[in-house]
């Protein structure tokens, strides 16, 4: 899955240790594909998935908007040349310090799923805009979503109408699918309970304009996922079957999916063993683990494409684990991954589609590993 | 569970955003409740716990050695006074060239599991004494260790051997009982396993030296666990038992028994909602979560005790989860938590038992939030 000029960057500059290398043509394609795909819906990029200033600057040259989780993640965006008003704080979980914050920088977008941070943001953030999540089931995910984050469609109701009465600007709806989601019906199910709201607020008077429809778009690992076509086709579908002629504003907000196939990790096979003679599963130990990156293996989610230069050899099912002294470090066990019986210390591997959701998650210093580096090209 | 000294300094200074208080006088009273527990053994504390350099100037001060696993903790350990003669490199994996920069430094003493690392060391560290882990059960361990570490005991005879035939000093045995082990019987079979490997290296001629019995000594976090004296008992008994009059010299690796007591986290209520109108358990969110420090909630494993001002007062389970737009932050679910009814946004809490594994289990910048700050007292 790695790029022709992935490839050439780490045959050039041969990094020490493991790093992430990203592909801005990737990036730049994805966001085209996402625009043609659904071209009525804003962009909102998810900053949490990769936040390299670069990854940043190319996107909001390009026009996106960002959904951003922290007073952090606000000023990344603006300092890659986002004004405020492309900017939606989307974290439902704010400091009231924090929502004041993003205020007097200018953001004015921000999600609620309770009464009690409709009373924050109306504190901290007069006249602001509020869009309400709703829960859903998040089923056919592979990262799927607990209920950490919206509220049942009647609560929200009710919180949108609060909002009004505090004086905010009830302005939508949001739900969110599950990351990683590859079930086309799944969107349909959250659509529906959006117009449910959307009715309930005409009713009292208020309108809403807005439906963020959240990310959850796949990137491609090891199994074929649907086209950008596909669900923006699907999307448009839901939209018109219950909303009719008056669709709303959609805001979509992709992080996997616009920059998760644009990158690879670059590790090395620090030692291949075996516990005992009896046979068993080699143990194929990279210099990268859960600790230092790859923490979206936990319970083996996500089973990311993995390369070697030996790959025409025989291969062989192993148990592929981190560098660190932590149990737990370990890739792939419960389902062995095939590497070529070839490979041996010392030898590169490149794991694909790890352009989101890894340099953030990598550990400061566990076991006195430092983070993961990120060269974006 | 948070000492005095701790609640006076965070009473004071008042940080701001969530952080690490460590007690020195917490970690100084454990390294003497280990020598007198265990007054023949040899404590190499485990720097990973928390290598924060206060800490190891304290252990270092007062004699303790240091079990590493990697090149900056033996630089870490070095930095805080010990030479290199109190240093293990306890990691079973190593790139070869991480072997060469310890062996430079004055290391020489390294962990194996498997005959691709004893070749390593032959080459990197020549005339270097190495140990052989070997697998336990792990069963009773609140942390269970996988079979990332350690090969069987035969295995290990092999291992041993081949380290003798390539110039390395054969020097001992080491196994790990879990982390958090709170069945005192745990340390008899693996003592076991131990004296076999050191029965048929002494068949060939080679005599083992050493027993590494690794670290797996529990802090207090809700329940009651055994006293220090307790398992310094059994693990006398279980060598007696074993190895009668010819006792080896022994090692052991404290790590969450040195330090996990001595810290305690400040952390703030962000939000308090539900999601449903229905009475269903109130969600408690923190500022702090499972990328910001506190990992091993994973699967809900470890279970910290959180006191706040309100403890007096009516107390309701909850769910608890961090503040990150990640779903998988959550930290207290299938077994909701105890906090007062009266728990509000903004009321302080301190999580107890948090001074091991968490600073460097914290992530970089997950959703743009800074790693967990450190004040050691």
């Amino acid at each position: 899955m790695a790029t022709d000029r992935i490839r050439d960057f780490i045959r050039t500059t041969r990094p020490d240790g493991p790093c992430l290398v990203v592909d801005l043509d990737v990036v730049r394609d994805n966001y085209r594909a996402f625009e043609r795909a659904l071209p009525d819906s804003r962009i909102f990029y998810a900053v949490k998935a990769n936040p390299a200033p670069e990854v940043l600057k190319l996107l909001a040259d390009m026009g996106s908007n960002f959904d951003t989780a922290s007073v952090r993640e606000i000023e990344l965006a603006m300092e890659a040349g986002a004004d405020a008003t492309r900017i939606s704080y989307g974290n439902t979980i704010k400091k009231e310090r924090d929502i004041a914050r993003a205020h007097a920088l200018g953001v004015s977008l921000f999600a609620v799923d309770s009464h009690e941070e409709v009373e924050k943001i109306a504190r901290a953030a007069p006249g602001a805009r509020v869009f309400c999540r709703v829960l859903t089931s998040g089923e056919g995910a592979e990262w799927p979503l607990s209920r950490k984050f919206g509220c049942v469609p009647q609560m929200a109701v009710d919180v949108l109408v609060y909002a009004h009465q505090l004086g905010l600007t009830s302005y939508g709806v949001s739900f969110h699918v599950g990351s990683q989601m590859t079930n086309l019906d799944a969107w349909d199910a959250a659509i529906a309970d959006s117009k449910y709201v959307f009715d309930k607020l005409a009713r009292q008077g208020i309108v809403l304009e807005m439906v963020n429809m959240g990310g959850g778009f796949p990137t491609r690992y090891l199994k074929d996922v649907p086209s950008a076509e596909a669900y923006g086709q699907a999307i448009k579908g839901a939209l018109i079957d219950h909303f009719g002629n008056q669709l709303p504003e959609t805001i979509i907000e992709p992080g996997r999916g616009m920059v998760g196939n644009a990158g690879a990790i670059k590790a090395e096979v620090v030692l291949v063993s075996r516990k005992s003679d009896l046979g068993e599963n080699r143990w194929v130990y990279l210099d990268i683990g859960k600790f230092g990156g790859l923490a979206e293996t936990m319970d083996e989610a996500i089973r990311y494409p993995i390369t070697t230069d030996r790959d025409a050899d025989e291969m062989e099912p192993c148990i592929i684990a981190g560098p660190t002294c932590d149990s737990a470090d370990v890739l792939y066990e419960n389902t062995p991954y095939p590497l070529p019986i070839s490979l041996t210390i010392g030898d590169e591997v490149l794991i694909g589609g790890t352009g989101a959701y890894t340099t953030t998650y990598a550990s400061v210093a566990f076991n006195g590993f430092e983070p993961l580096r990120s060269y974006v090209i």
